[in-house]
């Protein structure tokens, strides 16, 4: 399988699939088909290559929401996973949200899903509430019962920890947040490459997701919301394709999806992604949880033996391990580790206040795709050996 | 040159350049190889492959501020115009409009410089005004001479018209907004392929681009603002890469361009742009507005011969030709030409006030870019024939 990835060439040893995750040939492939031979607008063009391409743009929109398990009319493409969540706080947030009203986060979220609240509280006088961690990283849907309130109108949590791994008791969450009667957003960039995800079963309100971190291309992502709830919300970005009618006497809005699309679309990241979609689906998420779970556990084990080795997160992580080494700052044992070829990711990982919660300024994380295997472990242990001689 | 672009292989006529361009291949190799080989996330990543995106990245950034006459840190990137737009009315524009304020647009602005400011009208009570045209298709900068009063902040206004190719007289608009103290917007979507830009010189205080009409990807586009604007400007999005510290506490922001860089960027796609401007720059914007000048001349002097024929814009129109041929909707003549293997644009062209101004539904559009030659104009002229011939 690693050999489907030009970015894996040179037996690189890449643990940030969590930063964002390598392509495979079949997603360049399609962004080169799209860019080249086949390219052309969408939506107003008269000729058949548009036309064309206009139905390859709504098949990518298609297939992302069969693999989701929501409606065609409920996916929406952003810039990103931060463009969903701001869009879901400036037009559903602002139209719905007031003074007194509440919002539900955690200790754990993504600044992507912390500064859009805050953003928005500045602006309309909601209040932030912090639902706490259990002490092995997990969002604590304990704490999370007995904090909700009527007054909370939005509960926005990390699916799966970008730090930790950590996996949220969704469905719980979603009846928590749903008997105050809040509705309930998920961030689920690290969740959807991982795990299988049907969000009409689920019954969330609000996911996001980056399509770069689900092996398909930057510059995209989606926001799904439910038909209902994205039927009633107010546009966000103003311009041409989101439109009805426009006239400076006054300009009436198109219906979801469109009308949260304004202008040229991300047409060729929006075809690869579909590409992406085709690329996860075939082999499937059952096997790349099982996968991933599999190596978290063994490199958990190797960690675990090592007495200068703090692990943060629990057991269960998916995909995703974050650990210290006694008496090294992260940034040099990445440093180090480079050299021999393994790439993790050191810093905050855009989660300053659960690095506030663990008490350090950074962790090291290593964190696998579907196409790590052992060899990326055993290279990562080689480094942590020769770390712990350098600095010894 | 039309080797160039594997997007007109098989003799393609594509005269609908001013809705999206065609990719050299240069382009799609910098797109492959960013995605590929080189892939990897920017900014935190503390291995070697990471810092190289990085510098990958900004470097895009400088050849696009060299390229426009600005600086680097007064390049936002954005998902397209429309994006960029919209970001100045929902930061600064909130931030500094108020009721009793007016903002000049003109009559053939794209719907992406309406709209914005619209919402943004509807949400201040700031007032919009609507300069006339000239009778050949030119914003009437006498008519806004004598509008402009000290309540207006702001004028935004197209450098060059999508439907009829009217080229602004920038330095003058600059200077009346200036003279009562408004700042000044260019929506340069059309301009920027096709006129030689400084933005220092010019001394506007916006300008706004996408990068796929500058024959760069979809997915990204450009907003320029003065330094001292931007610094002053409160974010809109919020998330990681957009702080500077985050806590539950009170976050602060990172100084811009990154302020309005909220998330992962559009790493792939901003390399793809640099590739892009690299590429037109070589060819170098007076001999393409050179170019695409004869053709439009030569294509003018062809239609005005024409009895049933109206044609639209001034003569002197830069790479876009709007027109009607009698008693054939536009549409129509568009399916016609898609036969011949030549695409044009029927519609409105996101201008649908300038439509009502003109007295028509829809154009037909013939724009050229840099790869255009005699032998499309040939074949437009070849579908009229035949066109004509079918509805006579």
């Amino acid at each position: 399988m690693r050999d489907d990835f030009p970015g894996l060439a040179n037996n690189w040893h890449y643990l940030d699939t969590a930063a964002t995750a390598q392509k495979p040939q079949a997603v360049i492939d399609a962004m080169v088909q799209a860019m080249g031979r086949d390219y052309a607008t969408v939506h107003r063009g008269v000729y058949a290559r548009s036309a064309e391409m206009t139905q390859a743009y709504e098949t990518a929109r298609r297939k992302v929401a069969e693999f989701i398990g929501g409606r065609e009319d409920e996916v929406v493409f952003t810039r990103g996973a931060t463009e969903a969540i701001n869009l879901v706080a400036q037009t559903w947030g602002l139209a719905n949200l007031k003074a007194g009203d509440r919002i539900l986060l955690s200790t754990l979220e993504h600044h992507s899903n912390i500064v859009p609240w805050q953003m928005l509280a500045a602006r309309t006088g909601v209040e932030i509430d912090v639902c706490p961690l259990t002490a092995d990283g997990r969002i604590d849907l304990d704490a999370a019962e007995a904090m909700l309130a009527p007054a909370h109108k939005l509960v926005a949590l990390a699916h799966v920890s970008n730090v930790l791994g950590s996996v949220l008791d969704a469905p719980r969450a979603v009846r928590l947040a749903h008997a105050v009667g809040a509705k309930i957003l998920l961030d689920g960039c690290q969740a959807v490459p991982r795990l299988a995800l049907d969000v009409a079963a689920l019954d969330c309100d609000f996911y996001a997701f980056s399509a770069h971190k689900l092996y398909g291309p930057t510059g995209i992502g989606v926001l799904w919301a439910r038909a209902d709830i994205l039927a009633a919300m107010p546009p966000w970005q103003g311009g041409g394709a989101m439109i009805d009618r426009v006239s400076f006497a006054g300009t009436t809005f198109a219906p979801p999806p469109q009308r949260f699309e304004a202008g040229t679309p991300a047409i060729v990241e929006a075809i690869a992604l579909g590409a992406a979609v085709d690329y996860v689906s075939a082999i499937g998420l059952t096997a790349i949880h099982a996968h991933e779970t599999a190596l978290v556990t063994a490199l958990r084990d190797e960690l675990r033996r090592m007495n200068d080795v703090t692990l943060f997160g629990p057991e269960d992580s998916a995909g995703i391990v974050s650990f210290a080494l006694e008496g090294v700052h992260p940034h040099d044992l990445g440093t180090i580790l480079d050299e021999e070829g393994v790439a993790i990711r050191a810093g905050h990982h855009c989660a300053q206040p659960l690095m506030e919660h663990l008490g350090v300024p950074a962790t090291a994380r290593a964190s696998f795709g579907l196409y790590s295997d052992d060899s990326d472990i055993a290279a990562l242990l080689r480094g942590i050996e020769r770390t712990r001689r350098i600095f010894g």
